[in-house]
């Protein structure tokens, strides 16, 4: 999905809200467990519940990855049954890799080539930590996007990314800024926690154009009328994301209407918001 | 496998050789390719190989990955067969991991809990950008190891990894100081690249007792004189990895009789420095 394509799904519905699929397959319903593959029971029930809320979804490859080979089953699945929707959502793969060049090609392979891999993410996110030649090889497929961690929204953020260099800017800035340098406003987003909307202003100055991947908001505290007010930009800019919050709002039978109305709240107040800054 | 255990097999092996399983299904012989699993069987091959000259192996889980699920059938094949030689190898899940705590859970879980994933590696690479909460998880598994990212051996190192703070302090060297403070050399490891020998000499001061990983030696030009002249410590503390100048070293019918002379010409170098330097 490129750029325009997107800005155009999140007019339409009126939303910017992400779900990830955390799907922990200890936290799904009981009801569920006597299912071939309950995870993706589960995911898919949640996709058909949300889907008119939310423009992206995002599976936590972790949760799929801890249980081997049948997870990766519910992984493929659920990316099988949400290619049913490729003009309607968009994909992200949270999987923060991240290597040397001839390996970060391998990885670019397993998460946007289905011919490869049999996957077919719109996106991956991926860790700055090894420099150009590990983020680059991302940024050769087109429509294609990498989404890189600038600023995240746990406590270990503090210790590397807000170190000042000499000059006095913080890793994270110089993350922003450099990357700039291998990718555009096209083909690359930053992750950007939502428990530090304070600094999502200065993300914006750094990086006008660029969409941010917002996590943090819900379960982890974050705000989301403070993530807009701080990262909005003229075309939305934004992608919020929510998992635990949305995907477990019940562990009973009625977990995909709980989701679902979870989903519509944020859906609301986002629209609210779009509408306030004339985005429709 | 824990410390002590690793140490003696390095003795006894007389060897810190690690093997990188970066099986490339387009570079492997092509009689292994009408077979039923190619990467599994060349795998095999290597392993019998190289099992009496190598002390290590790991692993690249991005070109198993990038297979999808026929992929992760062949690492996981891989895997089984190694455990065969549990007490005659360390294993290494060369993955680059880090995310949130609740997530690199699941990524430990991932790699070295057996009934969970089906996968029981004694070491995982993990990246270090997200701090703490991001790498301690996989701290707390008994006998497994974090190998950290400090000093990468690719060009993109010098984007983040040398910048220095207000203190002069680069930071890779605050990488190596501060996530000492999480682990010990017990459960922690580096990754130091072979391409900066000449730094291995300032990261043995900061870490003197914790073993490092060091890639970059072979295909990407790095000495094995020079790190071991800077990097061995009492307990050697080196792993140094070779992936393609050994698995590769023949693309015919005699892949595995080359890779096992490349693996015995760098055990028997490292066999003179270890007996120069009376570890045995």
């Amino acid at each position: 999905m490129n750029r325009e394509q997107l800005i155009q799904l999140i007019k339409k519905k009126q939303s910017f809200l992400c779900v990830g699929l955390d799907s922990d397959l200890d936290k799904i319903p009981s009801h569920l467990k006597n299912t071939d593959d309950p995870v993706f029971e589960f995911n898919r029930e949640i996709i058909d519940a949300t889907m008119q809320y939310a423009v992206a979804y995002k599976p936590n490859l972790a949760f799929y990855e801890s249980r081997g080979m049948k997870g990766m089953l519910s992984l493929h699945r659920t990316m099988e049954y949400l290619s049913k929707f490729s003009d309607q959502c968009f994909t992200i793969a949270d999987a923060k890799r991240g290597d040397i060049g001839n390996t970060s090609t391998q990885y670019a392979l397993a998460f946007f080539d289905q011919q490869s891999s049999g996957l077919n993410f719109d996106a991956v996110t991926v860790a700055p930590y090894m420099g150009e030649d590990s983020v680059s090889p991302f940024l050769k497929f087109e429509n294609k996007w990498v989404i890189l961690l600038a600023l995240t929204s746990n406590k270990g953020a503090n210790n590397f990314q807000l170190i000042e260099s000499e000059t006095g800017q913080p890793l994270f800035e110089n993350v922003l800024k450099t990357s700039q340098e291998w990718g555009n406003p096209s083909n690359l987003m930053y992750v950007v926690g939502a428990t530090r909307a304070e600094m999502l202003g200065r993300v914006r100055e750094i990086a006008p154009d660029h969409f941010l991947l917002v996590p943090g908001v819900g379960a982890q505290g974050g705000s989301l009328k403070e993530v807009a007010e701080f990262g909005l930009n003229q075309d939305c800019g934004l992608l919020v994301n929510a998992s635990r919050s949305i995907i477990f709002a019940s562990n009973g039978e009625d977990f995909a209407e709980k989701a679902a109305e979870e989903a519509q709240n944020m859906q609301k107040e986002m629209s609210e918001i779009l509408s306030g800054k004339g985005i429709a």
